[in-house]
Order: structure tokens, then sequence, then C-alpha cells
């Protein structure tokens, strides 16, 4: 009896820890539920600015993505990834359940838009071929197919949800896209994570930094072909192919997501450079969607200083890319900015009003100042190129540029955006009576007076102190 | 003490067991809450097409439900009914707090619907009564009521969220109505779960195959009587009639929700058979919500072979229920569409860019592929006459008619959805340059050509492959 | 060995319990997310209509609160507030990420909002003092600012999320205004939960009759002043402010959030009483959201008897407020009615079809009766002056006045409202054929033409029974 005494309560440790240990698995999972659960509720403690965690190595490029779970990223319902495709390289058809702006940081492109029901009446010269297709009179085979756009360096291009696309470098020089998501998008009526359906290429070797056995999981599900699962004399039939070509359209394919491109034939697609085409159909009303979105502009050029919608000559400008210039921005509820300040220049402190803001630096560094809904700081250090961060609707936030500027481009959840800044021409405190401010602040009438007035002549961008002279 | 030991060990076994076995519940409906988010965001590892779970007998037909905690309809946001309505019997007043599209099937009948505000401007003849009314000079008095719908075999009618609505059969065969609800449509500021609030009748005893006690309680919930809890003396002033008269309409009612008619009457309810006067308001921009309703078509006829959006002489054809077509579905935010394919006949490969897509088959069967975000195959199998199932928005699907061809009728939660292709004249692949084909898939140009070009005279439905002869 | 067992016993107890303590904690925090879950959904056991359960009292009035984790406010997505500000007092500038309808109960007072980008064409006559503004020749300085808007018992006011806005008092009695928030608004991108923004002042003693340390916490994440938490230096450059008056208005503040106004000068500011500018601009489409918001009215009167959208000589009236009479309401997506019953006098029993109501009693009381989706009595008991209670979207409610009279403001969640009445001249039974209703019910064709006709000369406000003449 005694003997087993102590077998006993081994059972019960046994027994004990594992109701334990599953307890903790359930509570961790839970717990793990319940951070998401916070984060998309933008409950947040502290925003950390971020590179790219995971990169997916391709034969013709690399696709480095941010880490989707991270609190900022959850909080505004948006997934972040860049792309950097090598001179004569493809990035393969591919479309995504949300909306996606994309701003071309370096290097030029072609990118095609497949839109059901747009008439395919551009065409490209190329050599002659057996068969279909449309022939000329030089015995000179020309295809025919739907608008190319040409994208360089300073574009944001947008792309509708659902919509199948790709992407060729036709430059000297890498181009380097850097893209965000709107997961949270009424567009998007599957889950709030980062999906891309691939019609052709595939996974190669995975480097990543730091990624678990999870995260590479959740990566096999972000991307994926979805050809290749089709049953082949199901694909051969619908085709009218041979099986053997659908075959080899499935195989495996070691090239990833970005392809080297093989002979000359993409150096002569032609794209519409003519952008006023477009611009002519910009207010006819529509028959339906695909007509809509035939026509429509997806481009805009956000770095031309002449069109600044904000400019000072001694702090900097900005240049929007909203639902009013961009049409199209309307149907996908976002929208950007390009901003290009001068050294030690500042950005007003402001809020949005109605959006969630996803800064990527794109040159120089700045001091950041981020306060959050809890009266709490979230973030006052400096971000540097290459880095991203959100600020949150409603949060205010205030950034000044390093000693060698500071430019960056913001992604935004609405098309069209409102800021309302604290100082400045169109800023609150100016909005209001005097009084107001000097009971409010417990201050004299003439400091509320300068509180109004101080920086009455500048709109959003500050010029640095040193250089006001009122 | 020897002999306590065990004692303590017995006890601990208890509230060790006790407390392991309140984990495992809680750990349990954490699961299913788990698993229901999972499928809420169309995380699916598996389509299964099935037939109604649930039935409800009522003295004059039948309601059969699809159950709504299937993966599918969870991953949708709808749920599914088929009524089937004897002749000369009467689907009881009651509204729902989400959009409904509804197919006949079979049978004709008459709708009609209670919308405040809209004129009571439809009369029927009947026998002259004591009381208000309008009197005619014969003696005769005429009832007057909102208008009544003609409904028949092939249409599609649209039921606003809140309307309160009735359907008689005063045909001579079984009417049968099925019924899609868009529960996570934004009209519908409940939960995502189907309700329907009845002004009278009330549950019958409920037949179910497979039903558990907890299935039983959800369906208390989903249909019920509302008229039926009202305080009687309280109604009894409401409507300023004898409490004796509100009590014999509160009592227990055991002829369920479908009951049968008494008397003639209702066969002189006159439909408003004319729909040019609806057509004639529908471009008129109406002052209130109210009003728009009231002058707007609720039902459009599918199965016009003359009207079909798509139609191949080989391969079958598609008609569209939407926005453009039938104006009130712009409002609802949903749309339908019926195919008829010929034996053998394909639906070509594609992708539905903005709604989920869910299909009930009327008659024939199909081989049926749908390959879901994870680049794997949810289902490859046939679907039989009768089922139902669900293709979430992006996933890429495509089906084949059976030996006797195959007719469905698909119900979408958008009310402008848009198909892309990856066959045929409006396909994805034909808008892109050869180039760019034949460099994703590593074949030849001629081979891309063929890819794009050999079903170029098809759209959507392909003929068999014996067939086609180019 | 023996003696070694009761420690090894004692070992196991304590490693149970402790794994069944944490157990359960988990367990019942995620009780309450489930809890919050199913009351968010409205699957609602009952109603309970309630006083404000938080209070904030600053120097110059009071801030109430009701209870936002009560299951009917997080059904209806909404968080309400009562203010109550001295006269001569200053509610202190402020924005949130909701929308926000505020019904002034009491008192009068001038409300300025701060839209970005709007003009600054009002002014105010003020001593003269040193420096900028604009100085007229009287040696006087004018300081200009925003519209100020008059605002006055009975009237409804929006206020857009994100807008920063303060109220003052200038009358010679308290200002009562109730607020209800709508967090569920697509305006709101950040968590369902009431956050305001302060620009100046902080939190005093709380005071608080039923409130645990939670409570608390949630308090002061609810109410916070953001401006507080920037950096001295940062805001001095940016401001163009000496250190030292950032740091003043930076300074812990005991006032709370409504302090009293010193000096004379608030007086001076001058409302833009003349609406009527205001109306010229109502149907120019702007060109963006901010110029648009800039000219639309933001009041209604909702008390004048002559504008009553309901009314009867015996019953009583109902003023409505929503997107056709005041356009701003269309951009948030909310509504209101203000109803005034005569003694005894009866709402008839009806669904809101498109939107939760959430009704506040500003005088009187009534008995109410309302049916939930489970067709159970959620409520049925009488409402007393300040409570606040929700009737969610479709659940059927009915309403009778007191001996005294019983006068509403139900704010809603639609801008556009639709309520469906089952009694009176646009009910749903007398948009239904007599038969319909005669087989529904089984009750004769004359008590179907009763229930029918009985009251069709009244509209939703029914004369008590004895008063009924036809």
């Amino acid at each position: 009896m005694a003997k087993a005494i102590p077998f006993a309560t081994l059972i019960i440790f046994f027994l004990v820890s594992t109701a334990f240990a599953q307890y903790q698995t359930g509570q961790q999972s839970q717990q793990q539920q319940i951070q998401l659960q916070e984060a998309r509720q933008c409950r947040i403690q502290r925003i950390t600015p971020s590179q790219p965690t995971q990169r997916i190595q391709s034969e013709g490029g690399v696709t480095e993505m941010w880490n989707e779970f991270d609190d900022q990223f959850q909080c505004a319902g948006v997934a972040a990834l860049r792309n950097i495709i090598q001179p004569n390289c493809l990035s393969l058809p591919n479309f995504s359940p949300s909306p996606r702006l994309v701003y071309i940081q370096q290097g030029q492109g072609l990118i095609g838009m497949s839109i059901p029901g747009c008439a395919e009446t551009y065409t490209s010269g190329q050599q002659s071929v057996r068969g279909g297709g449309v022939r000329t009179r030089q015995g000179e085979q020309r295809d025919q197919h739907q608008k190319v756009h040409r994208v360089r360096q300073g574009d944001i291009v947008a792309l509708p949800a659902g919509v199948a696309h790709w992407c060729y470098n036709d430059g000297n020089e890498e181009l380097v896209a850097v893209s965000v998501n709107d997961l949270n998008n009424n567009a998007n009526q599957l889950e709030q994570k980062l999906r891309s359906f691939y019609l052709a290429g595939g996974h190669q070797q995975i480097y990543s930094s730091v990624q678990s056995a999870q995260q590479q999981q959740l990566q096999r599900v972000t991307f994926q072909n979805v050809f290749r699962a089709f049953d082949e004399n199901l694909m051969a039939e619908a085709f009218n192919l041979p099986v053997e070509v659908i075959r080899r359209m499935q195989q495996e394919d070691q090239r990833g997501f970005i392809v080297r491109v093989t002979g000359e034939g993409m150096r002569m697609i032609r794209p519409e450079e003519d952008e006023e085409y477009e611009e002519r159909y910009q207010s006819r009303s529509a028959n339906n969607m695909e007509e809509l979105y035939c026509h429509l502009k997806i481009r805009q050029y956000l770095d031309n200083p002449k069109e600044a919608d904000i400019y000072s000559k001694q702090a900097g400008r900005i240049n929007h890319a909203n639902g009013q210039k961009l049409q199209i921005l309307n149907y996908m509820d976002m929208s950007a900015e390009k901003g290009n300040l001068y050294p030690n220049a500042m950005h007003a402190p402001h809020w949005t009003m109605n959006a969630h803001s996803v800064f990527y630096v794109t040159r120089g560094h700045a001091h950041v100042e981020i306060v959050g809904s809890n009266g709490q700081r979230v973030y006052y250090d400096t971000v540097n190129q290459g880095e991203m961060f959100v600020v949150p609707q409603q949060f205010v936030s205030t950034m000044r540029a390093g000693s060698n500027g500071f430019e960056y481009v913001a992604f935004k959840t609405s098309s069209q955006p409102m800021k309302s800044p604290l100082v400045g021409y169109t800023s609150a405190f100016k909005a209001m009576p005097i009084q107001v401010l000097a009971n409010s602040f417990q201050i004299s009438t003439q400091e509320a007076q300068n509180l109004k007035y101080n920086r009455e002549h500048q709109t959003m961008l500050l010029p640095p102190r040193a250089v006001t002279s009122s």
C-alpha cells in the first residue's frame, strides 16, 4: 500500500501536469487571440518602426514582407511588402482580394492589369508566328492585349481587388516597389490576412532572418499558385490545349514569383504613354463596373514639385493622390501622400480624422512623436530610411526632419483623408476664438493670440525655427 | 494516516478531474468559437455541397433549412432555406433583419410586401361586409392594399431587410421557393444568424434528420411569432379591438408558418400584372427611402433565353439579375445569375472578384472543381440536383455539365459581381501580352498564342471539346 | 516516507489549485469576452433602462456617463453621456473618432467646431491687444475664427468624427446636453469604445456611485489630454512660442474638462445666427470633404410643433432630424427624433427596419413593452425621466404615456431610419389584403377589416382609447 501511494501521486502529477500544459496551450492561443483583438482595435502601447522580416528569393528578384501580425499593422488592417525586380525580369500575374497601392521607389517598368470586359485594343509588334492573332501586310504578327501602363520612380499605382496584374522591369536598374494592401477594406470578404493568388510560378527556398515554423506556414498560405491545383485534363479541355502543355504550365517551378525573361519579345510591348486619353473618360458615367474600370487612370506621379498640394520655400512640400485626383481611389477607399521635408523642417502636429496612415521612409531620417488615445506617447524617437510605421486614426503626431532632410510616402485607409493640424493656417486652434484658447490653457489673450497667429503663414509644413522671421 | 492518504489522493483526483473537465468544456466552446471564426474568415479546407438538414412541417407546407453553421455558409455569411407551399396555402407575414433573394423553382404565387409610406392603391373585389373600407355602387366592398406581385417559376424576387411580406400559392402545383439571406449585409445590425420575425402563426412539431437539442434551441430562436408576446390589453388598446379578438390572434397556433386558406377570398386578390408601370419609376429620384422602395420592381424572370446575357449555341446560356437590371438590388447589395449548361459543356475556370457565390443546383449534375486561397483543391467532385454549395470570393472554380446538362441559380453577395475567367473572349490571359504568358509558363510563343486565342470565340461558357472545330 | 506523502499531496494540491485558479481566471475573462460578443450581437435577454453610472466633476460642470458595457449599449454599438455646463463655463476643445449627436435638454450656449480648410471669416470684437490679428480704425482688435453656432434647448447638434469642438454656456441657467456616440460607425476605425481626445484640461477627482478599479482605468482611457504628452521643446518649436508658455499649457490641470471662464471676453463672441446662409449651400456639390463640411448646417430645432412630421391633436407629435432635413446626417449615418405624447396616448407597436434606437426620456414616464428576436419580452415596465434605453433593430416595441404625458428623444444608427408600425394609416397590416389577415390570424373578414381600418385615421401616435370616437 505504502508503495502504491507514490505511484498514485505520480499519476496525479502526470494528470495535473498534462491538464496544466494543455490548459496553458489553450491559454496561450487564447492569449494570442486576445492580443490580436487588442491590436486590431488599436489598443497600442508602443509603435515600432520596422524593416521587412520575411524574404522570398525568386529567380528575378526578391519579395520582402513586413510582419503583418505586428501590432501597428493589425491596428491599421494593412499588409506591406516590397518587391525588388531585376532588369528584364517579370513579376508573375497574380491577384488579391484586397485593394493595393504601390509606390515605385526606384526604376521603371510596365504594369498590365486584366480587367474582364475591357477591350484588347493595344497591340505589340512581334516576330511572325503560325496561327491566330492579327497579321499585318509585312507578315509581321501583332499581338493584341489590354492597356499596358508605364510606371516610373515616384509613381503611385492603384490595383483594385481581384484584378490580375503583372509587372515587367524594362529599365536598366532594379525596380523597387513598395505596396500596402488594405485588408480591412469592404472589397475584401475574406479574412484580414494578405493573400496573393498567383496564376503562374511557385515557391523557391525561403530566406528569413526571424522566422518560426508557424511563420513559414503562414507564408505558404500567403502566396500560392492556384492554376497548378487544377486537374490537368479539365484544364486541357477548358483551354482546348494538349494536356502536355497544361502539364508543363503546371509543373513545379523553382523560379519563384519573379522570373527572368528569355528572348527579346517583352521589349516590344508598347505601353500607353498618352494619359490624356484616360483623362477624357474620367467624368463619363460608366454603365457598369467593368466599363468604369476600363478607362480609369491607375497611376499618378507623386514627386512633381509643380503639382505640390502644400509647398513651402523654406520647409518642403506635400503631394496628394486622393479620390479627387485619381478617381479610381474612390472605388478603393485608399489614398497616399508624398512628403519632402527640408533639413530640420517640421510637419505640424496633427491628427488624421478619418484614416490610418502607414508611413514608409524613402530618404533621410526624422524625429517622430506620436501620442495615443490614452494620452501617452506611443513613439518618440528617430525613424530611418526603409522603415515603415503606422500612425493610427486620431492619434496626434509630429515629425522633424533630420539634418539631411526627410522624404516619406504615406498610405491611407480612406480615399478622402482629412488632416487636422494644431499649428498653421488651417489649424484647429486658429479656428477657435482667442478667449476659448486663453481659458482652455490659462494663458493671456496675448499668448493665445500668438498661439493662433505665430504660424499663420505656414500650412502643415513648418520651416526650422531659426529661419522663421515674422 | 495510511488510510487517510488514499482519501486525500481521491480528493485530489476529484479536483483534478473536475478542473480538467471544466477546462475541457471551456476549451471546447473556445474551440467552437475559433472554428466559427476560421469559417467566417473563409479558411476552408473543404467545401461540402449539401441538402437541407432541418425541416419545419406546417399545415400548408414545409420549410427546409440548410445548416447555417456549415463552414461554407459561415464563410459566405449567408443562410439558405427552401419553402414548399401547397396549393391554396399561405406563407404567413414575416420580416427579417437581412435582405433576401428568392428563386421560384416551381409553381406560381402572389407575394405582398408592406412598405411603410407606400400607398394602398390596389383593390380586390370581395363580398360586402359591414364597416370600413371602400364600398362600390353595387354594394360590393373592395379591399384596398399595397401592390401584390405575381411570381412564377424562374423568377428571382428581392425582399429588402425589415419589410414584412407574405406569399400565397394560387396555382395548382406546389410552389417551391429557394431563399438566400445575406446575413453579413450592412443592413443587418444584429448578429450573423438567420432570424425571421413572424407576425402570425407558430411552431408545430419539428422533424429533422440530424438534429441535436442545441440545434432545436437554435431553430426556436430562428422563427418566432413576435405578436404573441405582447400584452393582450395593450394590443387591444393599440388596435382599438375587443381583447377577445387579440386573445384569439395570439393563441397557440399548431398550423406552423404556412397555413391552408379557408374560403375563396384569396383568389380575388389581383396582382399588379403590368410591370411597365414600375419601370417608368425606375429612374426617378425619390424623396426618401420609403418612396423609393414603393415604385421599384422587385422581381425579374431569370429563365428567358431571349434575354440571356451570355449565350452559346453549343454550350448554353447565363442570365444575370444585378443592380443594373433590377435597381432594388443596388440597395440590397445582392444579385443572382441563372446558368443553363448543355450536356458536357463547361463553365470556364474563373474567380469572382468581389462576391461570394452560393450555388443551388436546379436540374442535372455537374463535375465541379474549386481551388482555394491556399492553392489546394477544396472541391473536386460531382454536385447534384437540390444541392447547395459556396464558391468563396477569389476562389477559382470550373464546372462541367453532366450527360443531361446542368442548371443552377447562383446567389451573390454583391449587386455588381465581376467574374474574371481564365479562358475565352474576356479572359485574364487574353488581356495579357503573349510574351508575358510565354515567360510566365515557360511555354513557346506559339503555345502562348494558343492559350490566348483557342477559345477566343467563347465567353464564359465552353462547348464540349469534341464539338470545337477551330 | 509516510511523512513525505502528505507533503507530496500538498504540492499537488497547490499545483492543482494554482492551475484551477489560473484556469478560472482565463475562463472568466473568456466568459466576459463571450458575454461582450453576445451583447454586441444583440442576443439580449432583458433591456434595463438606466441612469448614468459614472460622474466626472469638473470646475465648471459635470460629465455623466452611462455604462457603455451595458448589454443594450453594446448591442446598439453606442456610448452615451450627459454634460452639465454651468453658466459662463466652457467645455474644453476635444474630438472623438466616432460621430456624435447632441440633444440640448436645457439652457443655451455656443458651439464651435474646427474644420480644417474652412475659412475663419467670423469676427469677434474685443479689447485691443498688442501684436497680430486684424485691427480696426477704432484701435479695437477683432479676432477672426470659424463659425460659432448658437444652440438652445430642443436643438439636436451633429458633431462629425474627428472634428475638434468646444461649447460655452453663455446663458443664465445650466446647459444640459445629452450625447450619443455611434461607435460602430464606419468613420470609427478604432475600437468600439468611447474615446474623447482633449486638447486642454485634465482629470480632477472622479466621483462614482458604482465603480471598480477596472472601471476607473477604463475612464482614464476614455478622456485624455493629448496635448500634454508632447515634448515641450518640440511643441515650442512647432508653435514658435517660448517653451515656458508650452510648459504652462501642459501643466497639470485640476479644473477637469469643463472650466470656469475668467474675464468678460467670451461674451463678445458672436454666433452665426442667420442660418439661411447655410441653407443656400446645402445643394451645392462641394469639391472635397472639407469644403462640404464648411457650409453644412449642423443643428436643427427638434421641438417646433409647427414642423412636426407626425401630428395628432389628441395624441401628440413626432419631429424628425434625418438626412433629408439635416444633410450632414447623411455623412454621419445617424439621425434623431423627438416625441411628445399626451397623457395616456400610445406610440403604435412598430419595428425600426434599419437602425437601433436609443431612447432618452426628457419628461414624464411611460409604460414600454419591447419584444425581442426570440419572441420573448425583453422589457415590460415603466421608464422614467432621465433614463435611457435601447430598442434594437427589428425588435417590436410600443409605449403608452403616463398620466402626465411622455417626452423622449431617440438617437438612431441610420440617417434614414424607417419605422414599420402594426397599427394606423401606414401599418403593415393595412398594406395587406383582408383575406391574408383573416387567414393569418384565423379571424373573420369583419374582424380583419377592423384590424386594418379601426386606426386608419391615426399615424404612429394613437389617442387614448376612451377618446377615440370614429
